[in-house]
Parts: C-alpha cells; structure tokens; sequence
C-alpha cells in the first residue's frame, strides 16, 4: 500500500512543527484542535465520527495487521495522510512505545444541548459530573470506566485539565470518543440536572450510609470533584444523595477515578437486581 | 527551630548527586535504598517504622504546620537532617508541588514469612496478588486501594514496576507503609497460597458470573495482572474462582487498579452481609 511519495525527514518540517504544538493547552484552546495517538484510540475516534484532519503514520512502527484498513476509514472521510520517517515520529508521539499512528483531529465539543437530545431516548439517565479533575490519567480513567459501566454522558464542570490532553485520550482508551463528554460550568449543570430530574449522588467521609446500603437506582448523576479537595461546597450542597465509602485503613481517601467506579458498578449493581 | 548550620546550595553536592540518582532502578536495587517525598508518606513511613537514614528538608516549601514535629520524630530514629536551598531542593524532588520534605530510607524488603507471622493472627486472610503490573501509578493506586479496604497484604510476583520507584510510593500516599507488601516469584506464591488455603480470585471476560453473583467470602487473594495483557496463563491457570466484571460499553476492560478496586470492595461488600 503506497500512500504517498512524499516521506518527512526533517524535525524542521513546518507541518510537524505545527502538530508538536498541539501537546500544549494554549495551542488547543485556539486552534480547536487536538491529538489523537494510538491504533486503538484512533479506531474509535473514526468509529465514533470525530473528524480528523491528518493522519500521520510510520509503518515501520506499526505492531498489528489492521492499521491499513483504518488508514482507508480515515482517508475516505477526507483526511491527508502524511507519511514520516522512524525519527520524526518519534518527536510527534508521546508515548513510551509507539504504534505509528497520530492524528490532528478537531475537537468535538458537545454542548448540554446535544447531551439532552441524547438522553430524550434513555429512561433512566446515567451520568458523571466531574468537577475539576486535575491529573489527566485520572480524567482519562474516569471516562473509561464511564463506558464500561454504560454510562450515558460524562460532563466535565469548570475544567481544570481539558478533555483533549493527549493523557486524557490515552487513558481513557478512546472511549473519549464514544460516550458523550460535554465541558460546561457548574450553574449550567445544576440547572440541567434539576431541569432533567437527575438526583445527584456524592461521596464524602461524613455521609450517614454506605453507597452499598443506599438505592442509587433511578436517574442518577454521580458527583466527583478534585484529588486534593473532592467536591466543591456548590456541588456538596446541590447533592441529593450523599454516600460514604468504608475506608478500613489508614488512609482517608481514595483515588478519584477507582471511587468514581466504585459508585458506578454500584448503580450497575443495583439496576440489575432492583 | 534550627537544624544545622549548614544548608546545601550547590548542586554539586555529592550527597544530593547519590539522592538523586536513587530514581533510578539500577541504583535503588544495588543500593537496597529509595525515596520518600511528602508529608503524608513520610508520616506514614515514619509511624510505620521505616528506616530513614537522610531527611532533607526546605523550611521555605513547608505547606503546613506540623512538619516540625515529623522531623523530630524522625531525628529521634537517628536520621541525620540536612537543610536545602529552595533551588536544591526542586532538582530532589519528582514532584510538581514539592512540600519541602524528601529522605532517602532502607527498602524494607519483606518476605512471605514476614506475611505468614501477620496473617497468623487473621481468621479470613484477605490478599491481592498483583502480577508484573508495568505503571508505578497504578501499582501505587492498588496499594491505596489496598488499604482502604483492609487488605491484609499485598504480594507483588514477578515484578516489573518495583515498589520503590517514586511514584508508587507517591500513588500510595504512603500506604506501602501501612501494609505488608512482599515481593515474590510466582511459584514461591502459588505454595504460600496453597499451603494457606487461602482461595484465588481471577477477572476474566471469560467467566460465566459476574464478581457481583459469586461468593467471594472466606481467605481469599484477588489476583490481577499487567495493564496490556492481565494475568498469565500460570494464574489464570491456578486460580480457584473466575469472575467477569460486566462491560457494557465498546472498551473490552478497565483500568487494572480501578479493576482490582470493584473485586476488592465487592469483599468488603460480602464480608458485611454475610
């Protein structure tokens, strides 16, 4: 499969130039642009209909058999593929072991709005509200356990790291690209769960019950706020439910992103055997 | 409150170059030394009867008001205290918000007998078993996770991540302080295991039930594996009950930490109602 004659071999590249900067905020925020590295991450942002402009690749780096395939995907949607050299491209990525793939994509920024026309169709609708989440990896994590608890929407209140860090993309294995994921501020969200009838459930130490001794069925949006702080005094006192989780050892808190599953798979738990 | 007249300014101070260099793995094995940064690890450390041979501390990075009585606890342990300019000490720590706090300590190096002594006193021992895990933050955060369900020891077989790099002692928070962490081949394990009859939980998305429907009540060790493949063949082979965490979204698994949280609180869970 030959994609094009042209191969870059230069770190000077302008194109290149110009896709290096898109690791950093500021770039992102006026660009409205974003990276996207990995086969994986990469096959659900095509799946998941986010557009990319160009796809940089480096066969020699690639570890699967299905990468031509995806190329086809995104280069039928419109996108240019630029082919580099071993060496450039290990400038563009940004991980430890990379798989010969990244892509500028623009971002998708969903709005309230659209969640609300995507939950119209769901009974009881199932979201996080993550408040100023400020490590990556914990964001990242968060929506991937999102997906996997079949959550209907993830909105990000007052943003502290953006949802199109590339640590954020890796660590939520692409599913960033497959549920919807909405920035908004805390007074929109309030007025949009109270509007939509969704109880909002948080965990702190001083709650009276345990999140496995409370019903947490219906619609329900699950509030988690920073790793330093957990939630702000607004969300605290808009929540609805308030739950503990037992903490049987020394320390007084869990990581954000394991508490925020363990509350999910509880409301998975109990919509199963209600 | 004096410590020494002498305060490290230069960067080529020789005890700060052997400091730095333990972020290396190769230096931490073959010195049997690590490092600990932070109030609360320290804390933890300390009241957990680690061996710190060096504080160095920053006054000027202090962010609380108890640091004075940490280090007069630690000197009390015979840890010789070493004064640092505020340039000096941001080329000692690994951290984006130092706290003025950093000490070089003894590996504490327990073996399966040291758990053995602890778990004589535990009617229903209750484990992980966390195989070659690669990312130190999740090994870190399993660790936290262990002990805020009141793991009563964590065996880490065939390791990959050591528990002394940095940031699993930061992902802690200092619980690898707290709880008997041993490190061991997986054969030695299997025996310890056996001989405890103490029963292995394994998640696959091969199980017919899911953790949530299965009993997971007496000795039990959850046994989770490394973030790209899980758990090998030898455990998955050796393990006495499987158990399936349901995904209902396009990702095929979850983070391993926030993995091994669900199996540890459905424990916890079960424990109760039992």
């Amino acid at each position: 499969m030959v994609f094009l004659k042209e191969e870059i071999t230069s770190l000077q590249n302008p194109k290149l130039k110009k896709t290096v900067k898109l690791a950093d905020r500021k770039e992102r925020n006026e660009s409205g642009l974003f990276l996207i590295e990995g086969f994986r991450e990469l096959k659900r942002a095509a799946d998941g209909g986010v557009c990319i402009q160009t796809l940089f690749i480096c066969p020699k780096l690639f570890l699967g058999s299905n990468e031509n395939a995806l190329i086809e995907q995104i280069k039928k949607k419109g996108a240019e593929i630029v082919v580099c050299s071993a060496s450039v491209f290990q400038k563009l990525s940004y991980r430890d072991r990379p798989d010969g793939l990244v892509a500028i994509a623009v971002q998708m920024q969903q709005t309230l709005q659209d969640l609300a026309a995507h939950l119209a169709q769901k009974k009881d609708p199932f979201l996080i509200l993550a408040e100023a989440i400020e490590k990556p990896g914990n964001l990242g994590t968060i929506l991937r356990s999102a997906d996997a608890a079949g959550v209907d929407g993830v909105i990000v209140c007052d943003r502290c790291t953006d949802i199109y860090n590339p640590n954020v993309v890796r660590a939520s294995v692409g599913t960033l690209f497959t549920l919807p994921v909405v920035e908004a501020t805390s007074a929109e969200t309030l007025r949009f769960l109270r509007d939509k009838n969704i109880r909002i459930i948080a965990a702190t130490p001083s709650a009276e019950k345990e999140f496995t001794d409370t019903a947490l069925t219906g619609a329900v949006a699950i509030a988690v706020g920073t790793e330093q702080l957990g939630l702000s005094d607004f969300w605290m006192d808009s929540s609805d439910i308030k739950v503990r989780i037992a903490m049987h050892g020394v320390a007084d808190s869990l990581n954000v992103a394991t508490a925020t599953t363990l509350l999910l798979y509880e409301v998975v738990r109990q919509r199963k055997f209600k």
